[in-house]
């Protein structure tokens, strides 16, 4: 038998690209096994997914109670140990909720819930358990991240004094100017996809990297979004202004009304000695500026990175990873947690960073409807 | 007899680095020929200087007022035609004013004044006259700005939707750390250097350029400053929400504590079409993004550049020209205004630019005052 | 039972980075479940990685030729259906030959021999057979390298009349200048690696990459390597003028002391109409170039893409994949040829490039030993 | 009057760029004033091109030897003192000939004669005066250049071990594949241009900033020219095997057939302890490689470049400089050579410069028509 951990898999069927990113990243450190999972709502697309991606259909359930029933009713050594749950937004809440108090560990996306209570509701449901818990912000994974937080965290910026995060894409831009196309994308729909479109589904991943590297928490916000049109309920660009303290400020911007950008995600932190910079879409270069000295250019896998960087390169210098490669570093981590191992708080992002993307998300609508005013994160 | 433009200069002696650039600059297209000045406050200094840099002496003056009444008494074809004011920025608004009084083009260094109040005044002194009045606002030469605000004003991006303007540098940091340091440094005196440090400096050169390239004039602003320390009076760090209209916003971002940033100022504008982006310190390189077509990188003097662009290329495209370069094209643009030849609006910043760029900067300070606040531009 | 591809490998045993490369790659899209094999020499090391790795250890052999006996007695729907060879170079013919000989489908990583007089005994002998035999030259995989040949194979270039391709790495460098590390150096030991270290190593990838995206073969080579030390035997560096026919021609550089560079693969191929230009560190932009143009960037997964190129990208633009990706790639159209499905001939290295490798890599040592003349491949 | 240094121009009326290149850069620190010259052959346009530029026109003369008697004939304090000659290259030779036979200060425009034999009488003729004689290999000017030169004489590289130069262009394309065009061109034809166009125009300058900035000469070289048509004359491509001694090795890449290529001239060189790259299209960035390091990027006015780098910026880090600046630094150190002050041999290239660019011209041309063998550099 197997020695890897048993992996179930809510949602991800059909060509699901979150899907396919999931099941690559967790088979990348030869750590788990994927034995079943509900990927579609229809059972016969649920098992003819199972035979396409070639695992056995005998632990592929009709829907998500059945799971939790027979998977429940299984021998300890046998049973899912972990569930990652890819369902669109509205399910991760309920879903999640029902994991815990079954006692599996879970893999969940981000926005982790549609509201900020139900997210510290999750936190109380955890708080009764052992298990693990991660969100998967899946940039966090990337080598040259992980080494902007250690260098940060380990002083070499000196004390923080500037923060900046871009989020721009302009994928949205062919459908918010079509009344008809606007009004019926899913995206833009607060029922379906929670109070938030640009903030919700890009500004937070900007908001958890700003917290990851720089390992501490934003105070206060003041946003400014933008709706572009009077039937549109939902933002589709923001600027929202952050304090971590009252000199200590910075600023997120998301956009996706950023004709042709594609996820032109970058995150600049400048401290007292020195500043570092990094893009997402050349996620293998950091770029560390100091007063009076050349820019230097780190790259991954060369012993000149922190641990925690280094642990997240499979090859040597000069071989390019890319967000696959990003997602699969957090999934090693999680797979530390669960086996037991020692692990560093920076390899996988916990239900702390996806409550705190929740309260973001409120409070930037809030900031805005009330007028630009700055507005006090918990 | 030379057939050049007769220039004089106020400031920009010894070291100065502005006074190289603008002789360069003056130099460029066989317009001007430097005739005098007054280079420094100090008689010997200033002798000295017009000896170092190759020009008879004769012209050279002990102060402003007796150049004004030496000029002002040689025959019109002998007369300066032209001066440019390269002095501390109080002495911008008296000297414009009175060479303005006096018949003389003038071409003034930003910010063209130290209020706006002032720079109402200039505007209704140049309204009684027929001089061309420029304000050097240097970066609007580059020829790939200039086709950034062509193809903007053709049409190319459709309606504009999103402005986001950057101008990030690092050299105040060592400064404003240190108590004695940023106590005795005359760009964070208000008394010298007028209400603003980060936003007067830089962020006018941003508004401006935004304001340059899209043709459009902003409207509102909403200012978050960052003045790091109590007995700091001046800000030396700021993010600006502006809205040109009620659903076209945007951000300027400004630093002078982003540590290790040398001149790093970009503009990206987004319309419903396409959009463009610049940096400064790559400024042969305009970015065009189109929705789902390959990333286009425009460079100068190449055949499909506009007509304002080609005129400030001097050689065949892979030749890189720089700053000296693009107020080399600034001066251009004045040379056929002075001589009454026809030009483009964009081949020079006018004093309508340097009225709104004070506007700008006490709007600025005042929406942060107020407890960051949004507050009409006129 | 799993559908999928029952997969073997020989050797990436332990610490072995080319093993986990072929597992991640072998395990991305769903066609491949790794069964056993013979990872190291030593049969407890070797079944202890296969617990580490989480794989039943029933089918991991103590040797080759027991993989065979055992592997080949099995009922042909469980039997391994194809099998890596990620040993040392020498042992890649005898094996290569005796699982073809066996029946066996084959993955063979480069230098696919050490002479060519093997290779071409390993042609022969698959002629015979009906086997899929692939040799990986994992570059051959990314997405904007198939796009690279599919726009040449399109005629967008229009005919060939110039190709430049680097390799440059400086990790020999710290070996070479030290008389006892050289001496060594198994890298260094032609009795271990064959007659060439540098032209072998990563000349036969430049030179393969070339024939990919032409489509073209090189027809003589005159090459001037680099040996440095007279007690060295193994070049280290190598300029090698191509050409493809009288008037075609081009150049292969490939060095490892050229201090500092990591894997810094580039190709570059103009044509009567156009040029493009490819880097292997930054893998996910392809530059077109075009008389008086603006320079295109041409990314990953965009509609614009060829079908070879798009079937090479799993997710959306913006999301940069790597190299584990690009192998994932190949493993993929292996797998198409392994099931009998419809592959173009793009989707991976075989024989043919395997053959063509060693004919190169000998006629290199050839052409530099007789003087840096000029030879002729087969 | 004017102290500066009088200055006579030949060639370069009219729409020359190659006029305006040197105008400019003579102006640029205030050294020179350009008093006269032969502009154009009609004495008509030289005297309207003499107006058009604005200086006076009583020493436009009519041709180049009017010009030799009326200058010579002016007291020493007011003749010309340089000459700068941009005249086509056949004329090169006599007139710098003649100039220094009567007592004149030499600027002469690369390729400095149109054979080796020229070049070498122009030597004996320069020994026997007291003249400054530059070539102007325009390139060397910039400050990143400059920087790389001294950071390899001062040993930060080691012992070079390789050097690669690149001068990729396209213009010459749309040309040659027209059979009447490649007829009728100036630059491929031998009576007009010489014996070479691509290694003639552009390898000459890759083989000279080789020797700039390692300050060693090339023994020996192999190359192989493209010629591409039966009827076409002169070579638009060759790749160059050069020999600095046994073991150091390089090459020097130059074409003219590179499809939309522009100015790509890029330069590296790899020592025993680091490697350095330069790039013609972004010169303001020098990369130091250093291996297990980040990799630093070098910019200009910084404190830690070397003094003769320093000497080429005018503004602080972040104003990009470009060609002309580059240009102006090589006229500033003739300055410094005319009065007679102390400058580093890295200001500006000299006759020696000059007369190598043709033995390797010459070379070039003999090793490919002898069958792509050695040849030995004087």
């Amino acid at each position: 038998m197997s020695s890897k951990i048993r992996l179930g898999i809510l949602g991800g069927g059909g060509d699901s690209l979150i899907g396919v990113l999931h099941r690559v990243a967790s088979s990348m450190f030869d750590s788990f096994e994927l034995v079943g999972g509900v990927f579609n709502p229809n059972i016969e697309e649920n098992i003819g997914f199972a035979e396409r991606i070639g695992i056995p259909t005998h632990r592929v359930y009709k829907d998500f109670d059945t799971l939790i029933e027979k998977e429940t009713a299984l021998p300890e050594n046998q049973r899912m140990q972990v569930i990652s749950i890819l369902t669109p937004n509205f399910l991760h809440f309920p879903m999640a909720k029902k994991l815990l108090e079954n006692g599996f560990n879970v893999i969940c996306e981000k926005p982790m819930t549609t509201t900020y209570e139900e997210a510290k509701i999750l936190k109380e449901t955890l708080a009764k358990t052992k298990a693990v818990f991660a969100v998967t912000y899946t940039y966090t994974g990337y080598p040259m991240v992980r080494q902007m937080r250690e260098m940060i965290l380990g002083g070499e910026l000196g004390e923080i004094q500037k923060v900046d995060a871009q989020y721009y894409q302009g994928w949205i831009n062919p459908i918010i100017h079509d009344k008809e196309k606007r009004a019926n994308t899913w995206r833009l729909n607060p029922e379906k996809s929670g109070i938030s479109c640009c903030v919700g589904d890009i500004g937070t991943h900007a908001f958890d990297m700003i917290e990851f590297v720089t390992g501490q928490h934003v105070n206060s916000i003041l946003a400014d979004l933008n709706y572009l049109y009077e039937d549109n309920r939902m933002d589709i660009d923001g600027t929202i202004l952050i304090r971590f303290s009252k000199n200590v400020k910075g600023v997120i911007r998301a956009s996706q009304i950023a004709t042709g950008e594609e996820n032109n995600f970058t995150v600049q932190v400048y401290g007292k000695k020195a500043g570092l910079k990094w893009e997402q879409e050349n996620p293998n270069y950091l770029y560390l500026l100091e007063d009076g000295q050349p820019l230097r250019v780190l790259k991954p896998g060369h012993a000149y990175n922190s641990k925690l960087s280094l642990d997240g390169t499979k090859l040597p210098p000069g071989h390019p990873e890319g967000i696959f490669d990003s997602m699969g570093n957090i999934y090693k981590g999680i797979a530390k947690a669960i086996r037991g191992e020692a692990y560093n708080s920076g390899e996988f992002p916990t239900i702390i960073d996806g409550a705190r993307g929740m309260d973001f998300i409120e409070k930037a609508v809030e900031s805005h409807r009330k007028g630009n005013v700055w507005v006090t994160l918990d």
